[in-house]
């Protein structure tokens, strides 16, 4: 079997890793259209051979993009073109994006539908490029299925296989279920995180002090925030309804605790911190 | 040197292994309020003997208040004034509350005021009771010395000492300072996983989705949302001035960030964003 995989980044990088050496796929072939990204891809040696994307589209069984959501919107739509030109009926072709409402209405209608298996494997660092990508990433993690009754079943069962050799547990789900769950257990972080060091940068204007006095808890809600612009920016404008959403609900809490906090009102701030302490019966 | 600790939980019990095992003290004494926990404390091994108030203050050459913020202020000048009638001039009282302010207000004419020595080990985890405490948590971290001026250049070298022992690096800083900055860089970061617990677990009512969903950039976004009212209550409206002044600047740039997501202005979430990469910069 050959894997094609469009975009070595983290998640595309990271495939190929454990795809390649857990026995998934004989030949590994890669697209990477940024020419520094895709020498050191090479170079780190996470596929078999750099190629352009018409060969990648050519000769892989499996076509996995992993590419920031708007170009990929595009992308899968232009592959599942391909495929119907070349007649070539198994060929499968994924995606692994943050958001699947806008795909899946892209290529709802396209008569090789079935052909296309719409993921999102959810694992990933805040790091990116090829870089970034680490074996076992993916594993214990949750893959989401979107619409998972469009694929043909031949290509969901393949997808579920090449997921379980990852190690992720299959959730099913419609697309815009998912989007509106993970605007709230994924995308809403990232704000919040961006937020809190767009506060922190604005007011520390000596960075030395963050560096010093920073502890442990403000890193990890701050990690968020060096997570890249190419791939949140389209995620946070195709998922904008719900994000929108979130965040009006979010900025009504916060602005319950700083009413709180500036009438002195002790027994209120303890009501919500012990409100939302009840996140420890969810998150280990 | 025999050293009392009060408060037997995660800074007071962490502390109480290491300055043990690593010879700082012959013998640790505790104290601790909550019977369960005194209880454990001595099961655990925490300290050489779980005692009263009194005898801690009596038998102790250091006595660390290590209670929530509230309680400490009153507890740290009521041992001073027993340092006091005892004529006991060669002991030492030291706080390790998160907040510095009012407790350097409270002990700044007291007569025996050099013998009181103000920290903050700046380190902890989510977790709080005897069960929380653990070896090496204070390692490589910051300590902060609030006001080391008003204490005796002997009790001061003493406690440096003392955290030397632990590993920490000593900052020195006024405590109004001290409030000022740890707001930005400790404080926020609680009160921002505070709001995002409480808008996940208002819109997820099903549960299960946030647990097979959250990602791990969720979890540790929101892992500080488990901490405990009892220390943060009064963390929080002890420091208001400045914990308020932080908000309303974090509430601002949420508001950015929503209107532009808002208005499609991709050129704009862009910016935002990485304005806030700069992070990178300081945090690892």
């Amino acid at each position: 079997m050959t894997v094609g995989i469009i975009g070595l980044g983290l998640i595309g990088g990271s495939m190929a890793i454990d795809l390649k050496r857990r026995g998934f796929a004989d030949r590994i072939i890669g697209v990477e259209s940024n020419s520094i990204n895709a020498s050191a891809a090479g170079k780190i040696g996470l596929v078999d051979e750099v190629v352009s994307y018409e060969t990648c589209v050519e000769e892989a069984d499996i076509v996995v993009v992993a590419v920031p959501v708007g170009a990929a919107v595009k992308m899968v739509s232009d592959i599942l073109d391909r495929f119907q030109t070349a007649g070539a009926k198994e060929k499968i072709v994924i995606d692994t994006c943050s958001t699947k409402e806008q795909i899946a209405l892209a290529t709802h209608y396209h008569p090789c539908r079935g052909q296309f298996v719409s993921t999102h494997p959810m694992a990933g660092t805040e790091y990116s490029g090829p870089w970034a990508a680490m074996p076992n990433l993916f594993d214990g993690r949750a893959c989401i299925f979107a619409n998972p009754e469009e694929s043909s079943p031949k290509a969901l069962k393949t997808i579920e296989e090449m997921y379980d050799v990852l190690n992720m547990r299959p959730i099913y789900m419609n697309a815009s279920s998912h989007d509106l769950h993970t605007a709230y257990v994924s995308h809403i972080s990232h704000v919040t995180s961006f937020a809190l060091a767009l506060t922190v940068l604005d007011k520390e204007k000596d960075e030395k002090h963050i560096f010093d006095l920073a502890s442990g808890g403000f890193s990890s809600t701050v990690r968020l925030a060096k997570s890249n612009a190419d791939m949140w920016v389209p995620i946070l404008t195709q998922n904008r309804d719900n994000v929108l959403q979130v965040i009006d609900t979010y900025l009504e809490k916060m602005t319950q605790f700083r009413n709180a906090i500036a009438d002195f009102d002790e027994e209120g701030i303890r009501s919500l911190i012990e409100d939302a302490n009840r996140i420890k019966k969810i998150i280990r």
